[in-house]
């Protein structure tokens, strides 16, 4: 198994309906990329300070999965359409299960 | 559930062996501390550049199991004597599944 993690903050002044069109945004990505095994994202609890605000898990069978995912034109069209506009910064690891 | 997700990036100049000894030290940590349901370390895969290069992926039944794991003095003692030491970059999140 191969695991996609990535976090984001998003830029002072995002709205809660431009959080929520990330959210909506990603949860297509498993209807349309048939490549995904499990996909979840999730609103940082707020316990701590410091955290990042939003973060996804996107699990592949395999490395060559994930990249079908990465490059999939309708994941690349959220990016550029709901998250790039809000994204102040990004963390990101992928690794094998 | 409750998860925890942390991910890591190492000074310049960090050793193999000091990366090995932080894995040993986190893996430890699910012996020592029972309120943990599930967890992963994993390092970066090295597909994409500005990646982290460690993630910490832990999961609870609740978030006061997580406080009792973010405050355990034996996890505290492994960010201390082995995180802290190499600790360039953190980021995390902490989410409801």
């Amino acid at each position: 198994m191969f695991r996609h993690v990535v976090m984001f903050t998003w830029v002072a002044g995002t709205t809660e309906e431009q959080k929520a069109e990330v959210e909506a945004g990603l949860k297509e990505l498993p209807v349309a990329i048939p490549e995904i095994r499990r996909y979840e994202v999730g609103r940082d609890a707020g316990i701590n300070p410091g955290n990042h605000e939003f973060v996804v898990v996107a699990d592949f069978d395999s490395v060559e999965d994930y990249l079908v995912y990465r490059d999939h034109p309708v994941h690349r069209a959220v990016i550029a359409d709901v998250i790039r506009p809000i994204l102040a910064s990004r963390s990101a690891v992928q690794y094998t299960l």
